[in-house]
């Protein structure tokens, strides 16, 4: 299934949950298993595969009854609206690590993006005043469905909900200037990410997906996540063992080569541009660019 | 007023709202003027300065009739149980960049906890079963109380809601090993803060409070916060020009020296010990610590 979460423009702090038919159609699955008008919350009790939503979800889009709606009639938000944690693995394609002149690491590296940084698709990307050097970063992305600490590898992928689509928007001008990440990465939408997830089962081999970034249009990153140095079971074990994982929790997995700074010369996004992230099954990310003044 | 956030045994997940009134009482501000029951999204409301809470609150404490509730009745939780961001401060005391061998910042280093290190006043600090340099460091935050994006310095006062004591606790062998610090400081239990927030009318002076730290007794950090390099309204400012400050975000604003990695010989906890932090009127946060197996 690929779950959506959205509301009305005239309800917009209140949340649904919907299942995307195509690209133009939403089947609502509330109030039909779920009640109406969800808080940011109550969306990650839907991301804990022990409770009881999936089942029903599935046998409700299968009747085949539930109400559809259009999606220019509602508001996409980003799948989910609020995640406790957003995890960030830095260097985990060989070819990336070597165009960022960094080491090939010989085990992750963690970073993170505040919450306050999540944008939904089609939001915009903000540039801040004071960067000139803010660059996209195509990314899979896992959201975790169950409570998970101290998980081993083979046991890994049961915590695992689905996938999405994620933009690691960055700052380099502020990324490299302290040294640490955070704020560089952390500033207002810089965590695009959607616009649906696809529940895991929707996703045949998630270390086999053909990943792309498009700025306006034109491709600047290809690659498949079948080069990941760590692959999902291994990041689940790795981050578990010092750190609780909670249902919505997402790991943006890393990027593949190809970004901005590193090209010759090097690509900085601008007022006016537009933002693309697709992955094999997982639809397009689109979000346009502007630049705060 | 001394603010506490705190749950009975047998409801953990619901929370309510006291004011300490001495060391060992509480006086419970629900259901007086706040629904029972809580939940930790609920909390973050309280710390909303522009909601109606802090006013009533003041005048049910006053008027002496709310029920007075013993502090072994009940369990003190972190008076934030679920903070937005935890955002904190790296070598902000100048004599604790000297020690870390670093240079003095020019700007303010961030970096940050993941929602899932908070650990409860008096909960134990688990140092991680393959962590051998896990390390104290006694830190004033603040609590933010309102909305606050683009605030300059002087105005950045009115955003703030209160302090509380924060103790950062860090495995330097994955901090240092990482080079980015997010993993190293996120293991859970790595971030116990409370007992209380003293709203900011509590604290004459957030730039003139001795902060110390002590293990099993023996002071291992004695400064004040006057040594601080940036300043609360600096910070405000310096973080909401490219991030939104919500409310319930904490900001650890930096240790001063004397942590452990950095003595001769380095000191770093172990199963049995116990933390405290003491900043001058916001009592104290006592920790006693466990090794994982």
């Amino acid at each position: 299934m690929k779950l959506v979460a959205f509301s009305s423009p005239i309800s917009a702090s209140h949340f649904r949950i919907g299942a995307m038919v195509d690209e133009e159609t939403i089947a609502d699955l509330t109030p039909a298993i779920l009640p109406a008008g969800l808080t940011a919350v109550e969306i990650l009790r839907c991301y804990d595969l022990a409770n009881d939503f999936l089942t029903p979800a599935h046998d409700a889009v299968s009747s085949g009854d539930l109400p559809m709606l259009s999606r220019r009639e509602i508001r996409i938000e980003a799948p989910v609206p609020r995640p406790g944690k957003i995890i960030c693995i830095g260097l985990n394609y060989r070819n990336h690590a070597v165009e960022s002149g960094m080491e090939i690491p010989k085990f992750p590296i963690i970073f993170s993006k505040f919450v306050t940084s999540v944008a939904r698709p089609d939001d915009p990307i903000i540039i801040p005043s004071n960067s000139v050097q803010t660059d996209y970063e195509a990314e899979l992305a896992v959201v975790i469905g169950r409570k998970a600490k101290r998980i081993s590898a083979d046991n890994a992928m049961e915590y695992v909900f689905g996938y999405t689509n994620f933009n690691d928007v960055s700052a380099r001008d502020f990324q490299f200037a302290d040294g640490q990440w955070q704020r560089g990465k952390s500033c207002d939408t810089f965590a695009p990410f959607g616009e649906f997830v696809a529940t895991k089962d929707e996703v045949l081999d998630p270390h086999n997906l053909r990943i792309r970034f498009r700025l306006n249009g034109e491709t600047m990153q290809d690659s498949n996540t079948s080069q990941l140095i760590f692959g999902i079971p291994q990041l689940v074990e790795y981050l578990s063992r010092s750190m609780t994982l909670e249902p919505g929790d997402i790991i943006a997995t890393g990027t593949p080569p190809g970004v901005g700074f590193a090209r010759k010369p090097p690509v900085f996004l601008k007022d006016g541009d537009v933002c693309e992230v697709e992955i094999e099954g997982l639809g397009v990310l689109r979000n346009p660019v502007i630049k705060d003044v």
